[in-house]
């Protein structure tokens, strides 16, 4: 099958567009200059008529059925994993390339799974349905895929800091309400996740399954092995979240093949497209999730000779959750077919 | 020498009266029923003269200085590493023991450094002074320490949550301040820490030494090595501020020198007095920060086997920073000479 390449203009679906996700697409989109012929937001019947404005244009949100995809060119799914179960299928039948932000595709061996600076190749070999990785997972690996080219990599060790954008819009409301009625002296009850997040950390992010691991760890195991090409990587990871917006922190332990120095695990990420080294102790210079809020570059901090692990490298990984989380590397995606056009 | 040990009611002194771990000494003293003759609250000659109320008593800060200290039998330092190494001298020489929060005379081949639980005999070889812990090391080991004693403890890799109060009443007021000046639209600079505490996390706690880690990941090192008796143990820790007002939280992937199972590790923390396990991810169940503030146990959950290290385990320790992490183990310490009274 060919595959089919963009030369002129495109017209693109969002489905889920009234969310976090789904208005950063819409944002990023027009950021990028995405060639946009059509821009058509899909979501649930109930939020069908809604207008959705950024940077003085504005849209009406259709409702995502079947009949939606046949003029669209390319659909970006972010609406959960039923809807993209349920939906997906009709886009690509409609001929449709889709770019589908859920985990119900990640781990189909017909489907890419990608990161495009790490592994954009794998993008090609679509059938119609490319898969965005994780958020932690895509996080991490612009750290660890330049350090894995220049030494390769043989396990490591993550604990994050995940922010509430992850959970979507309910998450960040939540967090507002429950820091606001706390310095109003009210209370507010846990809604979307199971105990209060403000002033709290909670050690669970996504449902619990064998082995103690959460779903989001698990994640981290396996798309991670995909992505890289690498069967036989071990991770071990904790995943939490913690009362931040919208950038998720990484502190990663991981063990390589040859031997490194801090100054070459700094060069070889400098040389890594989409992830910089802020990495300045003697300046205080570090990433934080309020320094990568809305922005597209990922970034690396706090890098040290690990000695736990053979060949050990200790570090510090920053990224916008809802950008390179997922929107940004979904049009990233999107962005290989327009390039190599035919 | 031979040590003293104390029969009958004791005057205790302390130093950083006016401090979050001063007030939290006074507290417990009071709580643990503490045999007190007398309660001399010391501090800066600013606060002297000030009133500290705890449990409907009342008790006039006195001026810490030398002569201050002829009364005394124990006295807790508790104001900085400044202040120890001025006045701690005073107070030994004037025949009282010492126990100190200060990091100045932890790693003093002379001076136990002291988690009750763990290492209680050590504190018998004091010659006026025993060094309570930091609080992140103190923390850990109450999840590690009963694990090396089943299983034996070769490494491990942390990851820390720690609280606000770790930076005392300052770090606890910079938080809530930044709090309410974001829910009122104002803004409010940081002064405490380099960088905004609130909606962050600052991968940095204390200063930077060589090698790219902080003092505190050196502390979590070197106070592990002497506290469990284990010159040759590996550490590698990422020391990260959250914003949470005053329980630690850590991510820890430890290797052991035997192997073991989730419910054998269970079984050795559940045995080990001062920390229980709160573990059970079919009920969601696990420590938070919220629930173990000003409570004297530990906490342990997400225990499961780890992937990277051999006979690797994963686990989320959780204590009260202000309680287990100074003030509580200070007690401690001082109660294990009211115990065995000679």
């Amino acid at each position: 099958m060919k595959v089919k390449t963009f030369n002129t203009k495109v017209s693109v679906g969002i489905v889920g567009a009234t969310g976090a996700v789904g208005q950063a697409l819409i944002e990023l989109l027009l950021r990028r200059q995405f060639p946009i012929k059509e821009l058509l937001p899909l979501a649930s019947a109930g939020s069908a008529g809604k207008k959705i404005s950024v940077g003085g244009q504005s849209w009406t949100v259709k409702e995502a059925r079947p009949e939606a995809f046949s003029s669209l060119d390319i659909v970006f799914f972010s609406a959960g994993g039923s809807v993209s179960r349920e939906l997906v299928p009709a886009a690509v039948s409609a001929g449709c390339l889709v770019i589908d932000n859920s985990s119900v595709f990640r781990m189909d061996k017909s489907v890419p799974l990608v990161v495009p600076e790490v592994n954009s190749s794998a993008a090609w070999n679509h059938q119609g349905i490319i898969a965005n990785p994780n958020c932690s997972t895509a996080i991490s690996l612009m750290g660890l895929a330049p350090l894995h080219r220049a030494f390769g990599l043989r396990s490591f060790i993550a604990s994050t800091y995940q922010a509430v954008s992850g959970s979507g819009t309910g998450g960040i409301v939540e967090l507002q309400k429950q820091i606001k009625s706390g310095v109003m002296g009210e209370s507010s009850e846990p809604n979307v996740y199971p105990y209060p997040i403000a002033y709290n950390v909670i050690p669970q992010v996504d449902v619990f399954q064998e082995g103690g691991y959460t779903k989001e760890e698990y994640k981290m195991l396996h798309e991670s092995r995909k992505i890289l090409g690498l069967p036989n990587l071990e991770v071990s990871t904790t995943c939490v979240r913690v009362p931040v917006m919208r950038a998720h922190s990484l502190s990663i332990h991981a063990c390589f093949e040859k031997p490194l120095t801090v100054s070459g695990a700094r060069n070889a990420i400098n040389k890594f497209p989409g992830v910089i080294v802020r990495d300045d102790p003697a300046n205080l210079e570090y990433p934080m999730p309020l320094d990568y809020s809305e922005v597209e570059s990922c970034a690396v901090g706090r890098i040290r000779l690990d000695t736990v692990l053979p060949n050990g490298l200790a570090m510090w990984v920053v990224g916008d959750q809802i950008w390179k989380g997922a929107a940004l590397n979904a049009i990233q995606i999107a962005e290989i077919f327009l390039k190599r056009s035919s």
